[in-house]
């Protein structure tokens, strides 16, 4: 019988939890099917209402009953931010696995907290970092690791989107000091996951963080002052002898979805945008002089586990199937394989430590070493 | 209580469709979740492992089971082409809807025959076109519907893949006479069922089909001729007035799902890809002379149903969600909803007749009315 | 001392010859510079500004005064199509060399004509298809002859602009019968132009010849109908084995300078867009299946003569640098190398003669052998 | 009469330079033909060859030959770097009109008194900027100032290319530390370029600088020590209250002539890359939430001059027709009109300025003030 699982909200990414949740062992046949257990969100209804959408057995306003419910095995965290730590905690502390959604936690405090916990549990805890899932992704990862690009000695990183771009919104929460940096909790972690699984740590910064917008009209009227950055940038070098780039905007009109990298070595060069996911551009100087040019590779069944899903090369995976893949090697990852790729708690506490001293070296004005 | 669903198939698009009677409930919420009764395919043990890894409760080595079992409301049929026909027609007879795979037969009396049953039936019986259901082709429709493009004149389809380019491979049942015209049966259903939604009736056809490769390495040594046509193409004229072209190539080194569409009218023009399949490009000359040029639109909440898969733009569907909308649109369809968006086995025949006609062009070499 | 050359015709081309005329000892460095002896146009004054602009020593309103010049050694012909016969054959008479722009006249007994003058000259005479000397397009060459994509099987050429495009705009020669065919002579013999050098000759086709508008706004009021069609397409098969479509439409709105060449091999393809003309996409099965994908080429001095404008790779020849190079092809020609790349008349009479098939072909709605 | 120029240097860009004097008059038609005089470069026969390729009445292995020729009025310098100060204050000294290639000078004191002898002269001094002159930057500028993308609040700009990606080549005098910094030199200012013509000033900046290669081959035998960096990438701030990143690298694999540049505004965005240089793409949030997209804008007779070139839009202009509207508008601002599209001395002088900034920071770790 499969694993209990439990999920703790149901908005965005927890719908894409329970459609995880839902497809794994249809997809990958070789796995138990999990039993979707129960569903918490913030109200008995909503929670009753996504549990007979998403196929849970039942919902719950009070996500404590999950981690008392001994038929649950696995928790998924997708509630909000601040809550992760607290529930990621309880659920380890209750003997369960945790897959919670990114960012780790709204302190650093509370991330080292959540990544001793896991450590004192003995239970697999990991974050949803899901475009490392990428089968392009995971063939840069292979490409590198077989030397076809040579020594990696500088990077490139950008995430934007635009769903902050409008000056005429009124303020909300995101731009509330409360909320976080901005565009760096909210962006940064994910090309900082894929830079962990691409190449390695980064050991100095400095940074930059900007506001497009110095205010934006007020709820009750007037304007209101926005707390914290929308465009964030940083120069890096890492553990490895690179040089590198980080910039994050959330304010970017125009980019909805974009995660670009760009990865140079001494033997050729990687490029990759999540706008086109399904596409990766490999340059070699293998290539003879007349004949060489970036190759579009299309994903397709040689790039496993693309073939879990279709047979056919060229067809398209979408971004909720990184979510099925990562669901996948969650499940690996529980049964022993620590061959498992996924950012696990000791890793993403690394990455919030990224986080921290890029903001921290913003506020300096100063490189800072980690 | 949910419908209850059979299974004939679990290879490619038997999984495709399990996946979707999967998902289709948590995706979009607002329909009962079905139950997956039985699934056949050519053995019991194929059956019941199927069965299994997709969650349908048995599986069964003889397809006629499920046509009589009173528990199941809908079949699904992804057999082998040359099964769809009795398939689907028992399966009408025994009053089941049906969801049959594309092309609907092997000849145009089996799809005859296939329609007259569903009239017969007074069920519903839809094709598996699941590229209609891209939200950008539906985003496409829209446009030339509002009139965004002005009157269509003139259509360019391509459909393209490269798995017969190989002169190398031996020869096996697809180069086979029995398995059909080659190209022309396989692809060109695709972009005529994207002509059909997206402008209107093909009355006349001239047509060439070729051979890349006359013959192919045989399997017991010594070369055999192939006996059908990787490559199709042909000029058409539509009943609204448009000229077009239509070309499908199997055999085409590079293209691995490719299916582009170009669509000219009196006031812009519509481009698409299905190798990036989730953007779409628009020309109108409303855009002044310094400033005009096409637009790349991303999949977006603003196409639907892309927000029932994901909330944020940009982020990608893939090409088994399209099978997702399908299922959704069958169930409208099924609970009486006359404007679901699918090819019934009315158009579906329609669609046959226009791939046979097309091949009967080419082998006489000249125009044929239809 | 260098050639002296005469340049009948000043407008769009007259200016571009004028402009490689201008150029070509600069940017091969290992030509006798040519004396630009004298420009004429359609009234002394024209003649005689355009003159001065273009640096010829003088102007006329009597193209034959170049005719008739002894200092003048080879004659750019850039006037109007319908003079192209009467003022080549007078030029090859009068032993110059002629450099005539495409379309070689706008009858077949012209373009015979032109052929035989030339060859009973016993002078130089080439057309001007620029196209073909693209260092792209010679690459493209390049490859094909070493068999990079093996044999090739299918082909693809589309050309296509907007120019027409414009419903509201009034009838004006363009539309008038007795300027041609429509977009068949005026677009093409450039991919025809292209289809020779890449690969061969035709030998039979289908065609149809559409009009995307019945009228037009009259000069003087009310409507008056198109006599020729904006869209054409043919289906061919070639000396070599290959079938291909060939697509023209100069109503194409959102097209500027489209042309589009796909040409599929039994080792590889090759795909070219002249909208992007300093790029190559290649694809070759030699590449294993985890790494293949098109390769960009980009324009380098590894594809000659690119190398003789810039020694930097990628940073762009434009369209009038294809005329300077057809320039020193042209002289290459004259100085006796048999090897120069050009169109002269004797191919130039065969594209004709595929242009008039395939109109005919679409009058009479069957195939035509050539 | 024309002016008449001396033009110093024959290699890269003095053939440009050489070109652009060739072709000005017969593109724009309004400007008298200048005079070709004479041609210095490194030896007498060296100057002679390339004054007879190249169209100069003669040729001269002493530079200051032109200088003290009365009948000059301009001196194009394209020598060696480090020869651009003495050569520019003595040709002003001299009463000339100077068009300096870039970068002005090798150290901030000889750009410093370059730009005074330029003032002291009252001659008109110009730098080589030419990507300021595509016509696809020039709407760009057009666009902002328009408003089009509202106020400009982020900008990213790269540049790279990899004539020193390889880590075989051996040591050149592009690696010692005489040669200057290294990407920062020789690429940034490109950026920078557009920069000033787009947006303005840099105030701010916080830099790095890498070497991808700490070593190369030496010439005889054994490694030498790498003396500048091949990589740069800087964070700023601008005078109108943007924040942007720089990024320059000569050793990046795959790229060949790209200069990228993403600029981000409160209505809207911009993108560009020189690879692709005639194009341009827009996006305005003015469109509606279902068409909108970048549009990618075609260079074309709406985009000055590029009508000069060519009169129909979408062919393509190359980089060398950049170095002629650069021409043109140095002949406008010696003709005395201030709207020439310029980089002139003072401006060249401030490009410097962030050019040793930069250095500074990145030697510093710190952030330098402008």
């Amino acid at each position: 019988m499969g694993l209990g699982i439990g999920l703790i909200g149901s908005g965005y990414m927890g719908k894409c939890h329970a459609m995880a949740w839902n497809s794994v062992a249809t997809v990958f046949g070789d796995v138990e099917r999990p039993r979707l257990v129960a569903l918490a969100d913030a109200t008995e209804e909503l929670a009753s209402r996504h549990a007979k959408a998403f196929a849970f057995d039942r919902g719950t306003g009070n996500w404590r009953d999950l981690v008392a419910d001994p038929d649950i095995d696995v928790i998924s965290i997708a509630a909000p931010n601040q809550f992760h730590a607290e529930m990621a905690i309880a659920a380890l502390e209750a003997g369960k696995h945790v897959w919670c959604e990114k960012p780790m936690a709204t302190s650093l405090e509370d991330a080292t907290r959540m990544r001793d916990a896991a450590q004192a549990s003995g239970k697999t805890a990991i974050l949803g970092y899901n475009y490392i899932q990428n089968p392009m992704m995971r063939q840069a990862s292979r490409l590198i690791a077989e030397g076809e690009i040579g020594t990696v000695n500088h990077i490139r990183l950008e995430m934007d989107e635009d769903y902050m771009a409008d000056p005429d919104e009124a303020f909300y929460w995101k731009s509330a000091a409360t909320s976080g940096y901005g565009a760096l909790d909210d962006f940064a972690v994910h090309p900082l996951s894929l830079l962990t699984v691409l190449h390695g740590r980064i050991t100095s910064v400095v940074a930059d963080m900007a506001k497009p917008y110095e205010d934006r009209p007020a709820a009750g009227g007037g304007r209101r002052a926005v707390e914290n950055h929308d465009i964030s940038q940083a120069l890096f070098r890492t553990e490895n002898g690179a040089s590198g780039v980080l910039m994050v905007n959330r304010s970017a009109w125009g980019r909805k979805g974009r995660i670009a990298v760009q990865i140079f070595g001494s033997e050729g060069s990687i490029l990759f945008d999540q706008e086109r996911m399904n596409e990766l551009q490999v340059f070699t100087r293998k290539d003879r002089s007349d004949t060489q040019g970036y190759r579009t590779l299309l994903a397709a069944p040689a790039h496993p586990p693309y073939q879990q899903f279709i047979p056919a090369p060229g067809h398209g995976l979408g971004f909720n199937e990184l979510k099925v893949i990562e669901c996948r090697e969650l499940l690996r990852l529980i049964d022993g394989d620590k061959a498992a790729h996924v950012i696990d708690f000791d890793t993403g506490l690394e990455i919030e430590r990224i986080v921290h001293a890029t903001a921290q070296s913003a506020e300096r004005r100063s490189w800072v070493e980690l």
